[in-house]
């Protein structure tokens, strides 16, 4: 089954505007099954509009409509849509009375223009919108369904999931997804590639899709079958068949961050962390603290950006940061002991580098970064790794390059 | 004058991909006072493809497809563009030799299928590509204008600025662009449209757009004319109107961060400023250390996210946190202050509060949150703000809150 996806209005035609409801109802329909074979954003112009959707009932099993169902002059999806279906446009009184009386609970004056939000195509069914004013339609006809949906994120989202999710579930054949959501640092996209597309090549069930975001790759393996158990039965030896390939560089098979596996680690551990930050300005502090209840096991962090600093409070030695200067394997590894015992916890990591645009010497360059961890019972020793790219890119890498190398040693 | 921009790639139809070579294009396009009047994204199929350029050339002036260039069978944009223009492919030798010596240059074996590449439509000009591998192509007849160009945007981009966009340029009338940049805090979307909206609807000529990100707006005020001069006296009398309606929540007229302007007014008056974190949890340090040199003004932080790490090393006294709780004005007070002392500052801000998604006291509920700046010549006063949404909205929005506490002391 083919589905097309319309997303209405000219600000959607702005170089700042990109069309994510479409990203949302594109997941909804793979899940059951539906393959989305295009997608147009078209500003407010009634003969292109109407023209738009003409051409895809003409092409596609479903087409949605999102936006341009509002009550100014520019919404024009309804107007559109009937032109197109050949429809009449029938006013609703008791949609009028519903978004007259939204109003009056919010204190504010219904105007005029809100009728216009109480017409619905002949024939349609009538989606309610408890998150806004103007009512989604559904129009089913001849095998082709048409819905027009409203475009905030808040409405649409809800009324496409209870509302247009049990009608289309009762018109498909049943499907039954199972996904399994894999997480690696370490790897390039590419690298990550070369790996499993040899074994994920030969499947077209499971599908499988690669995301990148900066020093992080989320691997997605979705299989659709009748039951469950089939499904997981179609996953189970493609998974069986990568997994080896990715070695330590898989961190979770459930699809959780770095700081929430080092969190899991930590609390079965009952043990505590301290973290000393230089090049990563706060960053390595800000992601450990993003995962709720973190004050079980995160006792604190220090950004100590100056030379002075990273000697009072933090207790580097002064000779140590003179004889090395303070992007240097022995000041990373005094910054994480140092930063365990300042705030009285089991382990310390600490990060110092260049994250440029200035900075830098011959032997350790822009990008150069020292990485250190520390717990009494082991050896600290500085890891030292050179990442190419902007201030925000060597942050961003050096951040995700600490936390891994607490998962490593937490593993 | 309207354009049309069609991506090609049925992996541009996947859930997790955003078609964000549009936006750059948008961009450029509106510059050159061109509009773009719909955008679509058509998987790898021939007759979709097909038709979907045949009614983007009836309908529009310039045509720009990107993506489907390449050597596999997937590839289809040259013959779709061939069907839809009715003009035979051509074999271009010289392009073929070009794609196998780059091939020859990174010490690959050129592959057969690299002969698609070289194929060009009849009457077309080749735009060389020397990021990648496929030329892109610029047909111009009966004053249309469609350009085939290659999808990934490190060869779309600079093929387009400086291929494209000379000849766009020699074509269109000649327009001057000027834009003002202006940045906002403390109010919302809807409030800062409220305050400017009967000034700038008045106007089509500047165009005003607002942009909204968590807690920050971005208000651009776009002119277009024959010259600079004539652009900036469309612009002055609307920024004229609009500037005292929005008072001192307008933090900067030239686009700059609330970062950046707290770094320029420190590095004016030759202080600096550290940090004392509970609830932002490093973000505020992270975002104050993305200004490259703050090492000249930032003298560090201190995420103080347990009690323990707020009375040692931090030195928040232990009676005033016994007594007023550490989600409290005093003890943001104490932290803001002893943050200042600790790192030997001139400033000392500090935050802390409930972020969620536990904890909170019937005082003080989730959201709640107390911020404070200490300066030895100046009181020290706690400010006690409430956020709705969830951890890292309220993580966010209170970062936003204290670096603009701190702007508004150094203004």
């Amino acid at each position: 089954v083919n589905a097309e996806i319309i997303a209405v209005g000219s600000e959607m035609l702005t170089p700042s505007k990109l069309d994510t409801n479409s990203l949302f109802l594109t997941a909804r329909l793979n899940e059951l099954g539906v393959e989305v074979q295009a997608k147009s954003i078209v500003g407010d112009d009634p003969h292109l509009l109407t023209a738009a959707i003409r051409i895809a009932l003409d092409r596609s099993e479903i087409v949605i409509l999102s936006g341009g169902l509002g009550p100014t002059m520019d919404d024009l999806t309804r107007e559109a849509a009937s032109a197109a279906t050949s429809r009449p446009l029938e006013f609703h009184g008791e949609i009028l009375r519903l978004i007259e009386a939204r109003f009056r609970r919010m204190n504010r004056t219904p105007t005029e223009n809100n009728r216009k939000q109480a017409e619905i195509l002949e024939g349609a069914e009538i989606l309610v919108n408890p998150n806004g004013t103007a009512p989604g339609q559904w129009i089913e006809a001849s095998g082709r369904v048409l819905m027009l949906l409203p475009g905030p994120p808040r409405e649409i989202e809800p009324m496409f999931v209870d509302q247009c999710l049990p009608r289309l579930r009762a018109l498909l054949p049943p499907v039954v997804i199972r996904t399994l959501f894999w997480r690696i640092t370490g790897l390039g996209e590419s690298q990550v590639d070369a790996l499993v597309a040899p074994v994920y090549s030969r499947y077209s069930n499971p599908v499988t899709t690669i995301l990148a975001s900066l020093g992080d790759i989320q691997l997605h393996l979705r299989a659709h079958a009748a039951t469950a158990a089939e499904a997981d039965a179609l996953l189970d030896p493609v998974a069986r068949e990568m997994e080896p390939l990715l070695g330590d560089h898989l961190y979770s098979k459930e699809g959780l961050s770095l700081e929430e596996v080092i969190a899991q680690r930590l609390v079965e551990r009952g043990e505590t962390l301290a973290v000393a930050e230089s090049v990563t300005g706060g960053m390595v502090s800000t992601r450990l603290t993003a995962v709720p209840g973190a004050s079980r096991w995160f006792a604190g962090s220090m950004t100590a950006y100056t030379e002075g600093a990273k000697v009072r409070p933090l207790g580097v030695d002064p000779e140590i940061l003179q004889l090395h200067s303070a992007v240097s394997g022995p000041v990373a590894e005094q910054m994480a002991t140092r930063a365990r015992v300042l705030l009285d916890a089991d382990w310390g990591i600490a990060t110092t580098g260049f994250a440029g645009p200035e900075g830098g010497d011959p032997d350790s360059p822009v990008g150069t970064v020292f990485l250190a961890s520390s717990h009494p019972s082991r050896e600290t020793q500085a890891l030292k790794v050179r990442f190419l790219g902007d201030r925000e890119r060597v942050r961003q890498l050096s951040t995700q390059a600490a936390l891994d190398l607490l998962r490593r040693q937490l593993a």
